[in-house]
């Protein structure tokens, strides 16, 4: 496991990818960017065209017990409740503010829309900010009881940083809000706020006195879900990336895109089989369901990583 | 004059604005981006925050006798023409292939929107792709009888690789196409596809047997003009950029946007006062109507480049 150093440029620190286990994946992963790194190969991609793009939820980070935005919208409501009395007789709120989250789940997306808009709407986006970079310091994921920008995937951050080291840029396409990721991505993934891709509301630039300022409005403007990544990634990006992760059928057409075309390109998926450090959920979950995506793995050659067996650690405070 | 070299790293190449004039305009520019950079300076901004934001016609290439991209739609539509027999007779179709362009103005926007439509959906977006760069590499702007590329702004140029070298990552934001612009930026302004900022229509993901492909379809998605300029800015850069330049009434928004930033920024508008080299237009233009933004640049110490005086060159070509 030599060559990486190969195609690493002398006066880089030394990359590995320490948080993996010696294995097929580990190899396959090194294996690709050393082709596509190697100059006179076959292979050799021009840097300009070395994209990759990185699914967040369950593929940067977990996703359990449930999105991350959902606990930030559950703390929203519950912060926001004293300005709206009208809340404790209206669902989903009302049910959400009792933490019944059954009767939340009843009332289907359009309440889970309510809750998102009610929480992401009708301030202006530099104030939505301040209010994600707060909940960010203070939130703590009820499991580990540890702030949530620790409970992303060492592995995949090496995996990032890898792929920097040897001249990729790095994208976040995810289906979560693109203001939701913004203030934290850097810190966390080394990612910064123009190379992530996400799902938005429409913003409106009105004047606030002489100070122009842009609101957040109730409206969807972008699902970048499901066939919205490929459509995303061009809108955003304008190329076609050459290596893609992702761990759900979400990720299904953005993986077909960035795997089908005319040079070399890199498909991997994220499975979660590891109930004890993280989670282990596929083919019945509705959180990360990876069904189709996973079925078609082999046939796509994407790689199908075992959380379980090809990671020695799973998040960076993990033993 | 020496001062810019302060800001410039040991190992770069000497920089300058040849194409400017000595006087107030290079001056401010340079003083600006000294400012900006100067380390332990009270005006030092990080350079992961040196955004800077171009609009692209009339402040980077010209926008006469139309936009170009007008004139694509133009050359387009005669090409389609031998497979739409109907537009022989369907408006604006039909003025169109007549060379009756006020019958084609006639029209109005719903007649435009239905030109660009027919020549802009449609297709994949790969195939849009290789449509646009065909037509950089055979059509010739009518006046200078030269590919459009050679139509661009040498000291504007200059800009753009002087901000670089300072550390500042360089965007269009352009009311124009966003496709239209992506297979030529990098070229003409050294500005990749992932740093263009502009109208959309919408794309869907199909297969086509078992390839997957982009279809653009005959939908608005975006209008990147006006105030829809900072939402595009938030949307896809998702930071304050420091530094725009514009030159039309279409540009108002985003330089009020990017001068009411907390920290130091520059705005700067290009007025088109060469009717000799370039054209004259600015208030009665119905093309690059500048009038508000010029009313208000003193007021908001916007930087008013006089084409005419400030440039000793136009274009690149120019002795
Ligand atoms: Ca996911
Ligand atoms: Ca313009």
């Amino acid at each position: 496991l030599a060559a990486p150093t190969l195609a690493v440029a002398a006066d880089a620190p030394p990359i590995g990818l320490p948080s993996w286990n010696d294995g097929e994946a580990k190899s396959a992963i090194i294996d690709f960017v050393t082709r596509v790194t190697t100059e006179g190969g076959p292979d050799y991609v021009a840097e300009a065209d070395r994209i990759a793009v990185f699914d967040n939820d369950g593929t940067l980070w977990s996703e359990q017990p449930m999105y991350f935005q959902g606990m930030f919208i559950n703390d929203r409501v519950k912060a926001m409740a004293p300005d709206h009395p009208e809340w404790k007789d209206k669902e989903p709120f009302a049910s959400l503010l009792k933490g019944d989250m059954a009767g939340v789940a009843a009332a289907g997306e359009k309440g889970l829309v309510e809750l998102a808009m009610a929480t992401h709407a009708g301030m202006t986006t530099d104030d939505f900010t301040k209010i994600v970079k707060d909940w960010y310091a203070s939130a703590k994921h009820p499991r580990f009881d540890r702030p949530y920008n620790e409970i992303t995937f060492q592995p995949m951050r090496e995996v990032l940083d890898y792929l920097r080291e040897n001249g990729f840029k790095t994208y976040i396409v995810s289906g979560g809000g693109i203001e939701f990721m913004r203030p934290m991505t850097e810190q966390m993934y080394g990612i910064p706020p123009e190379q992530v891709v996400g799902s938005t509301i429409t913003t409106k630039y009105e004047l606030q006195g002489d100070t122009p300022v842009l609101m957040r409005e109730p409206k969807v403007d972008f699902i970048d879900d499901g066939p919205g990544k490929p459509v995303g990634i061009n809108k955003f990006i304008g190329r076609r990336p050459i290596f893609a992760a992702g761990n759900s059928d979400g990720d299904y057409e953005m993986l077909r895109w960035v795997t089908s075309g005319s040079g070399p390109s890199f498909g991997m998926i994220v499975h979660h089989t590891d109930g004890e450090r993280e989670w282990a959920y596929d083919r019945q979950s509705h959180v990360g369901k990876l069904d189709k995506a996973m079925n078609e793995a082999e046939q796509r050659k994407w790689l199908l990583v075992d959380m379980k067996v090809d990671w020695n650690k799973v998040y960076a405070f993990d033993k």
